[in-house]
C-alpha cells in the first residue's frame, strides 16, 4: 500500500523544498524530486500546501487524577483532538502515587492507553515517592522505553520532592542517561503565600497568579539547574513561563550544561489579565505555573528563537469549567490546575510564523524535530526521511479558522482561545501511513496508536 | 546519468538514517529507503560509510594579495585541495582596494576564479573604502548574489574601517538585508602594542600573539555588536578565537540579536605555544586573530556545542614558510598573516566527533548545513534533499590518516598539523553529481566549479 | 577621669590623620590636632602606632549548645580573648530551641552573658521554630535591641527552616525593619550527599568539605536573595565562603537590593587542604560552610575590596580537639562544627593590609565601622568621634607575632593558624574608656562589658 | 583666630553625631563633644543645622574655550557661585590645544585662575595631543599636583584621542599612578549619525540626544574599561548618563578593576524631554552625553546608592542662551555643549536625601569625601577632622528655596532648573577658616582660593 504526497512544499527543521513524499505501509519510502514517482495506490495532492512531520506534543495529561477528579480528556478523546490539530505523537505522564511502585504505575498507564489512542504515544514517569525501590525501578523504566522522569518542586504533599530526593533521582539519571524533567516552582514558599492570601480573604482566581510570582519560578529553575550540575544529570524544565526562569536556563546553556526547556502556547498568547477575568471566568486559565504579565510573552518568543526554549508542548490538562473548575469558587487554591490545548499547538505556533515571531523551519523544529530528538524518538519521528514513520501533516498556510469550544474536538466545555481567529489549518494528517484526518473528516480509530519505546535524549553534550 | 549511493548512513544536521541517495545529473533525485531504487548508471557502495552533504567553507582567501605577495593557493589549487578534504563549496573574498569600486573588484574576482575552480564557489565582498559610491554598489552586489560584506576593525591603513564607516555600511546592510561580516580586533590599539613591542626589540613570532591580547578581540566584538544593534544590521563575526569574544556573542544571541559567529580549526587545536616555537617556526602559525592560550580551546568547543559558534570555516590563507613567512624574520609585524587549512576542516571536526566534543549531527550542521543557511545557499547546498545539488561526501569514519605537508594537496610548503594522526577520512566526493575524488584519486577538473549567486541569510529573527 | 591618647595616627573608615584622642569617662570627648590638649589624668603615647575604633565581631558563638556539647569559650573567656585581639564588641547569638519562645531564649542568654563579659556585647536571635508566637515575639526582640534574626537553610532537624518559614519571618522583618541573617547552604541536598558518602564508607574529615560543594552555598544564597526580594526584607548572608555565593550577592547588590554579606578570616586564609590533613587533624577545620579550594580566597579578598563582602566576622565557635572534635572520628558528620577565631580577626585582616590585599581604611571599615552601621550601633561604636564609646585600640603595625595555641587566650586546645607569623599586634585596648589590655597584660574584668541595645541596620536603601 | 561652630549635627560619610567643631586659623583644631570648648573668637550657632565638610566639585569648566566662544563663568564668577552653593573646592580642567605642551597649558590655566578664585581649586589636565613630549610631561604634571588626565572618545578633530593614543597615555598613567578620566562616547559613530540627521534636514536640539544613543555611551565605556584592563591604568568615567554605561562600570567593579564613575545632577533630574522643548528652548539642555530618557534616572540613583557611581560632579560648563546657544539655531551640532550647575549640586543631592533616594551619609560621601579621596585631597579636604582645612558648610535642612536664573549667582542667563522648589539651603560657608557666605551675604574675595596640589587616587586596589 503506497501513498504519494505530491506537489507540496516539504518542510524540515532546516528549511523548505519542493518535493514529493512516498509512503509505503507505515513508513516513508522516499522523499523525491517531483516526477521521480508518478503513481501510487493513493495520491494526495499537496499543491500550495506544506508537508511536514507530524507534531509531537511532549507534555500531555490525559485522564489524569488530580485532587479527586480527572482531567477531562481520555486517551481516546485527547489523542483524537491531537490528530485533528496535526499532532501525531503525544508523550503523556504516568503518575506514581505515593506508596506505589513505578512499574505498577507504568502498567496501569499502559492499560489506560492501550487500545484507546488515535496516534502513537509514549510515557514519561512522574516520580512522587523517591526511595530505594523507586530508584532501582528507574533502571527498568529506561529499559522499557520510559527514559524521562518528571519531578515537582511544587505541590507539597502531592507530587513534591525535596531537594534531597531530587538529588537521589538525579544521581540515578546520571547513571542511566535518563532525563530529569522538572516542574520548577518553589511550592513551599508558594504555599505560604497562598495561605497568606486566603487568610486575608483573597480567594479569586487571579490570586492563583499573584501567589506564584515569577521570581519563585526563576528561583526553582536555578536550583534545579544547580542540583543537575552537582550530579551531572540532564535536565529539562517543563512549561517555562517566566523571564526569570528563561534567564537561568539561558545562562546554564551558555555554560554548556545539559539543560533544556519547553514553553507552552498559553504562555505565549495569554496573560494574568485572563486570570483576572470577572465572574470566576479567570478559573478557566488556572494552571501552574500561572499565566504571567504580558511582557513575559516577548521574552518567551525570543527564547523560542534563540533555542533557549527548545520545545513547545501544551501541558494539556483540561478540566471542565462546570463541575470541575467550579470546585474552587471562593478558594482559588481548590481550582483544578490545568488548561486544554493539545489540539491547537501546531496552529498557534504557525500563527507565530504568520506574525513573524519564528521562521517556518523553527516551527517544525520546535514542534516536531526537537521533541523527537529530545525524547529519543528520532529519526522514527520528527522528520520526513526514508524509514521514518509516515506521520505526516498536510497544512494549508492560507486557510483561516476561528478557535472555539463549539468546534474543537477536546472533551472540555470551554476554549482558552475562544473567538481567536488565526491563519493556517490542518488539511490532512497521516499517522504511520494511515490517513486519520482529511477534508474535515476524521478517519482514525482508537487503538491505531501504539506505544513508543523511547531511547535517551539525543542532545547530550 | 543516474548515480546511486547505496548502503550508507545518511547524515543530516539532525541525525543519521540508513538510506540510499539517488543522483540524477547534477542534483539529488531522491533519498530513499534501501531497496526502493536498485539500479543506476553508477552505483557507489557506501556500506559502513557516512554519506553527508559536501562541506561548505565560508571563509577562504585564494590568491589573495597581502603586503606585496599573494596567498599561495590559487583558485585552482585551493579548490582542488578543498575537494580532497570533502569540501564542495567555498565562499571566497573579493577584496576591494582603496580607491576602486566594488563592482570592478567583483569583476576581477570573477576573472580570477572563473574556469579555475574544482568545486562551486561564491564571493563575499571585502569593503575597504566606504563612500557614497561603494554604498550604492552594495545594492548591486546583493543583486548579483554577493550578499555579505566583510569589514575590518583591524589593519589600519589597509582594510580598516572606522566606526563611522562601519555604521554607514551597516545602515546599507539593514536596508538591503545583507550581512556584515566583521574581523573584530581593535587594530588601532593593537598597532600601538606592536609598536611598543618592536621599540623594545621584541621581534619574534610569539609577539604577534602577545600584542593582540584576547581582550582586544572581545572589545571589538562587543563594539561591532553595539553598532549592529544601533543600526539593525545582521552581524557575523569571522574567525572568533577568544573566550572574551565568545561571551559577547553569547550575550547578544541570548538577547535575540541577529549576531552569529564562526571559529576555525586552528583555534580549536593550536595555541600560542605553537607561535612560540623556536627558530622562527612560530611564523607558520601567524594569523589574525592569533592563536590563543590553550584554555580558550575548551571554551570554543563549548561554543560550538551551544551554537554560539554557528559555523566552522578555515580562514584558509596560506603563505609558504620559505620566501613568504620569512619576510618577517626579526620583525613579526612583517610576517604575512594567514595559515593553510581548507583541506582539513572536515577531518579535524570529525576528530571532534571522535573525541566526544560534538555529535555527528553537529558536525554536519556546523560544517555544511549552517553555512548554507547562513549565506543564502540552502537548500541548494547544505543538505541531501531532492532538488539539492548533488554535492556529496562518502566518509570512512574508521580510517586513520596522518596530516603532513608531504601528503596534503594545498600549494604550501608546511602543514600546521604536521604529524597529527586522526581518525576518519574522505572516500569519495561528488560535486554537482560528478565524482571528483574517489579511491585516493582526483577526477575533478578546473572549471567544473561554478559561481553561486547567493540569497540573504536565512536565520534572521 | 580623662585619658589622652597622644601622637598616634588615627584611623577611620576613610583614611588616616595625625591626631590626639581625648577620652572623658566612658566616651570620647574630642579628636584634636596635636597640642590642643596637653594634659589628662592618663596620657597614653601612641607615637608610631595606629589609633582605631575597637573591633566589632558581629558573629560569635560563646558557650553555644551544639549536639550535646557546648562551644568551648564561655562569655568570660571568649570576650577576654576578643579584647586581647583588639575586639571591643561582640554580637553573639541567642539560640531558640524548638518549642521554646524567643523571649525566654533571650532571657536565658542575658543570664549567660550578664556579669561575665570583658567587653560590650549584643545579641542576634536564632529563630529555629517559626510560628505565630515566634513571629509576634520578633517585634518585642526588636524593641529590646535585638534587631537581627538568623535563620538556617542548613541543619535539617536542628536549626533548619523551610522556605515557607523563611518567608513568614521575612514578612515580619519587612514589617519591623529587622534584618534576616542567613546561613545559606542547601542542607537538604547536603544531607543527601553526606548520607551517600557515609554509605560509601567515606568518614574522614575532608568529606565534610566534599559533601558541601560550593554550588550548594551559591544556590542557597541565590534562593535567600529571591525570598528577600519577594518579601522586601533586608538580608545579611553570614560566613560567605564560596565564589558562587559571592557572585549571587554581587548581582543582587548591583541591582540595589538590600543584600549584605560577611566573610571570615578562615575562608581568606585556610582551604580544603587543611580539612584533608591526615590523622584526623582535619577535624580542627570542620566548620560550615566548609573551607573551600584555594582559588576561592582571591575571590573573597576581591569581594572585600569591592564591598560585596561588607563585613569580616569570625563565626567563632571553638570546640576542643580532644573530647569534642573527637566525637566525629570515623564519621565526619558527628564532628562538632566550628572553629576558634575571635582573638585573631583584627590581626589577620591587618595582615591583609600588609599583603596589599586591602587598604588601612578598608581594614577599619570592614572590621569596625561597617558592622557598627550594619547592626545599629553607630555612632556609639565603630568610629572615634565625640560622644562615641571610648572603645579604642592602639595598634603596633610593625610588631611581629606568631599565632599559637600556646599563647592564645581562647579556651580551646588548638589554633587553626598554629605557627603562622604575622606583622602587627595590639598594644593597648580601651573598652568604654577603661584600659583592658596594655603592655601584654590584661586589666579587664568580667562584668565590665554591658549589653548593647541595637537599632536597625543603617544601610537600607 | 579661633571659630567655634556649636550645637550642630556634624555629618560625615558614615553618619551623624552631635558635636562642636573648633577651627583655628585655616584648619580644624578639634571636633568635640558639646561643652568641651566654650569660647572662641567667633562662635557660630549651628543648632538645628547640619555641619558638613565643604562640597568638592571635581568636574567644572570655567572660562573654557569651545568652538570659538568661552564658557560663561570665569574662575571668579564660577567659584563665587560654587561657594554660594556650599562647594568649597573645584577641580577644573586645563585644556591642551593640539600642538601645544601640557606644561605650558598648565601655566596658562594657573594664570587664568590665580588671584581670581573664591575657593580652593585644583586642575585635571585634558590631553588632546598624545605624543612623546606629552607623555613625558604627564610625569611633570603629576609631580606638580595634577594627577589626573582627561581624554575624549568623542569630539573627533577637537579633543578626540584614538584608542592607540589612549593606550599610550594609559601606559604612562600606570607608570605614574595617575588616573585616566574618560569622556566615553563613541564620537566617530556619533558624528556619522549627526551627519545623517543633518542630511535628512533634522536640525532641532532634540536631535542632539537622538544622534548620541545611550548604546554608544555604553560601548565607549566598555571599551575604555578594556583598554584600562590591558594597560593596568586606573580609570574614572566622567559624567555617566546611561544605564548601559552603568552596567559596564558595575561589572568591572565587581571584578575588582580600578574603575570609577561620576554622574551629574542633570542626569538625575532632567531628561530628553527637556531637550525636546519647543522654540529652541531645548538648546539650554544641550550637553554631552545628552540628557536621556527618564527611565535612566532610576538607574542612576540606584548606581549612586550602590557606589557604582562614586561621585557627583556638575560638568559645569555654562553658555548663555542668548548669543551662545543661539549659534546652533537650525543646526544642533553647532550648539555649544554644556550646562550650568556648579551652584546647585549640594542642594539637588540633598533633595535626593529628602526624596529618600540616598542617605545623609551618602550625600556627604558622594559630594565631598569620595571626591577628596578619589583625587588625592583627603584628609585635607572631604572630612571634618583635626588638621583638615576648615572648609565647612552649615546647612539648613528645613529651608525651602526656588531655583531660578533670577536669583542664582552663575554668570549665565538661564537656569536648567527654573522654578524648581527644593528643601534645604546653605546657611554659612567657611573656606579655609574664613566665612565666605553667611546670612545671605557674600563675604569672600577673589584670590582667597588657592591651588591644590593633589596626590594620587586613594582608592586603588
Amino acid at each position: 500500500m503506497r501513498t504519494l504526497i505530491r506537489g507540496g512544499t516539504v518542510l524540515s527543521s532546516t528549511g523548505a523544498a519542493t518535493a514529493d513524499v512516498l509512503v509505503d505501509g507505515e513508513t516513508i519510502a522516499a522523499v523525491a524530486a517531483p516526477g521521480v514517482f508518478t503513481e501510487a495506490d493513493t495520491v494526495l495532492d499537496a499543491t500550495g500546501r506544506y508537508v511536514l512531520p507530524g507534531g509531537i506534543d511532549a507534555h500531555t495529561h490525559m485522564e489524569m487524577p488530580f485532587g479527586g477528579t480527572f482531567s477531562a480528556d481520555t486517551f481516546e478523546t485527547g489523542t483524537r483532538a491531537a490528530a485533528w490539530g496535526g499532532t501525531t505523537t503525544i508523550i503523556d505522564f504516568a503518575v506514581q502515587a505515593k506508596g506505589t511502585s513505578l512499574l505498577s504505575t507504568l502498567d496501569k498507564w499502559h492499560e489506560k492507553a492501550e487500545g484507546d489512542c488515535a496516534i502513537d504515544y509514549g510515557f514519561h514517569m512522574i516520580v512522587s515517592d523517591v526511595n530505594d525501590g523507586t530508584l532501582k525501578e528507574m533502571e527498568s523504566c529506561v529499559d522499557s522505553g520510559v527514559s524521562s522522569f518528571k519531578m515537582f518542586m511544587a505541590y507539597p504533599g502531592v507530587f513534591y520532592s525535596t531537594d534531597g530526593e531530587i538529588l537521589r533521582a538525579m544521581h540515578k539519571a546520571t547513571e542511566t542517561g535518563a532525563t530529569i524533567m522538572m516542574h520548577a516552582e518553589n511550592g513551599i514558599a508558594i504555599d505560604q503565600l497562598v495561605a497568606r492570601a486566603l487568610a486575608e480573604g483573597k480567594g479569586e482566581p487571579v490570586q492563583h497568579g499573584l501567589t506564584r510570582p515569577p521570581e519563585l519560578e526563576g528561583e526553582a529553575t536555578s536550583r534545579a539547574i544547580t542540583l543537575a550540575k552537582v550530579t551531572g544529570a540532564p535536565l529539562y524544565i517543563v512549561h517555562l513561563s517566566a523571564a526569570q526562569a528563561l534567564a537561568a536556563v539561558a545562562q546554564a546553556r551558555d555554560e554548556g550544561q545539559n539543560v533544556f526547556a519547553e514553553t507552552c502556547p498559553q504562555y505565549l498568547y495569554l496573560s494574568i489579565e485572563d486570570l483576572a477575568k470577572p465572574d470566576f471566568e479567570g478559573a478557566k486559565y488556572v494552571a501552574s505555573p500561572p499565566l504571567r504579565e504580558k511582557h513575559h510573552q516577548a521574552d518567551l518568543w525570543r527564547g523560542l528563537r534563540t533555542n533557549d526554549l527548545s520545545v513547545v508542548s501544551t501541558d494539556h490538562c483540561p478540566f471542565c469549567f462546570k463541575d470541575q473548575k467550579e470546585l474552587g469558587r471562593g478558594d482559588f487554591s481548590k481550582i483544578p490546575n490545568g488548561m486544554p490545548g493539545v489540539e491547537h499547538r501546531m496552529d498557534l505556533l504557525h500563527q507565530g510564523v504568520v506574525a513573524g515571531e519564528i521562521s517556518l523551519a523553527r516551527w517544525v523544529e520546535a514542534c516536531s524535530t526537537t521533541p523527537a530528538r529530545m525524547f529519543g524518538l528520532y529519526p522514527r519521528k520528527g522528520v520526513l526521511a526514508p524509514g521514518s514513520d509516515a506521520d505526516i501533516v498536510i497544512y494549508d498556510p492560507a486557510a483561516e479558522q476561528t478557535l472555539s469550544a463549539a468546534t474543537h474536538h477536546m472533551a472540555v466545555d470551554y476554549s482558552a482561545y475562544e473567538g481567536m481567529t488565526i491563519t493556517g489549518k490542518v488539511d490532512t494528517v497521516l499517522s504511520r501511513g494511515r490517513v486519520v484526518v482529511d477534508g474535515g473528516e476524521y478517519h482514525g480509530s482508537a487503538g491505531h496508536g501504539r506505544f513508543l519505546s523511547r531511547d535517551l535524549c539525543q542532545y547530550l553534550g
